[in-house]
């Protein structure tokens, strides 16, 4: 850590960089995700990426399906009816050309049935429903053009073991 | 990117700290909301910002009339009655002397009308309910007293255009 | 903040690593608090640590009672039936060898008696339950082996004033 050479201190800036960087990989998926963004999608992840939501879900392997999830029609029709990706504050750790991340996100929709609640200042609406609450592993690679996204597995946090293994991953040593 | 040069190196530490500026300016709005701090509130807008929440809401111009909505008394009454803002990572890009962010925000308040939940260890409530998510779109100008806001948009998540088109932003090639 | 001698822009990298480790500490306690990880706790704190989550709750005092917490059985009880604590955007001054940061968080347990719900191609759920929202002041300190927390003090966001007295911490002078 210690040292103050340029070279070395252009080694601890880089690898503050590349930690923001990623920070912005995973602002951008929520929008990606809301929006149907299939070319950024695609542009973001390696050639032969895993996307894993568990075994309730397809598993599209490689860049292109990944990106093709997001372009289908069925996606299209939960954007449609509003939808919400919302991504909590991650824990990332960079070593070298590679990184990973721990992090959590929601999914939320507009409620169409309940009661309309008035908050004072803030409207009148039917509120929001958490759809889904998950724990994500982020695997990153650094590449000529910049960081990209290798692995991403996310288990829901509805009590099972899938989502504790990867939540352990953020007290694992570095190898 | 490259560059190990005093200068250079000197450029993307202030790069970095920019960044973080702005991270503490969005993570220092829901305190701000939540407290009607409306005083704080005028210290970070620009004299001319526009702070635009839809055509639902009024659309307050310049920073004496932004900072009055966090005054007001209907604004109070929804404090009283217990408010959380809750913003997610969001996504950063600073060029130069100007920025922009994307981010994603949740309004939640206490549930006064629901079944008493118990979990264990963590006691009993009736909960909170999600009242808006919302994609928000900021705009930053470097001043000599710092980063400031000139102009703030959100749009609701409820599956209307609006939101979708803040959240390209994150996709716009520099310009 | 100007100067580019390196010493001086050792002083600032440094200043930068210790937010972003900051910013690690806080991401990390979701996964700690979810998974039990009672070792990992009481690594972050120092020995004489206080955590305070209100008049509802016993306090636990010193390194190894507030580790403890994570391990009872009441709270393996939680984690089985699922929960995730979910942390929000913080706020992080640091100020020579001491911090503190602002948080929000929430806690959502997964629904077991609503209605389920469909969302194209994100499949059925009966959504989850956000059991509480707080606000979290956490005090740091800077030692040889890093950051450690010194003090946690969280308070419902209900619309009691416990939580705005934290809030406002975000706008305190240095000093």
């Amino acid at each position: 850590m210690a040292g103050s050479g340029a070279d070395n201190l252009e080694a601890r800036i880089r690898l503050i960089e590349d930690r923001l960087e990623i920070y912005n990989l995973i602002a951008s998926h929520p929008p990606s995700a809301d929006t149907g963004a299939s070319d950024y999608t695609a542009s973001v992840w390696t050639e032969d990426g895993v996307f894993d939501r568990g075994d309730e879900f397809a598993k599209p392997a490689g860049r292109a399906a990944i990106a093709g999830t997001s372009a289908s029609a069925e996606h299209h029709r939960a954007i449609e009816q509003g939808i919400a990706h919302f991504a909590g504050l991650p824990y990332v750790r960079v070593t070298g050309d590679t990184a990973f991340a721990i992090s959590y996100l929601q999914i939320l929709v507009p409620d169409r049935v309940g009661p309309v609640f008035e908050v004072p200042n803030h409207g009148a609406t039917r509120g929001f429903h958490v759809h889904r609450v998950s724990a994500n592993r982020w695997d990153f690679v650094r590449t000529a053009e910049g960081w990209r996204i290798k692995r991403r597995r996310l288990r829901s946090l509805d009590g099972s073991e899938g989502a504790r293994e990867i939540l352990r991953g953020t007290f694992e040593a570095d190898g």
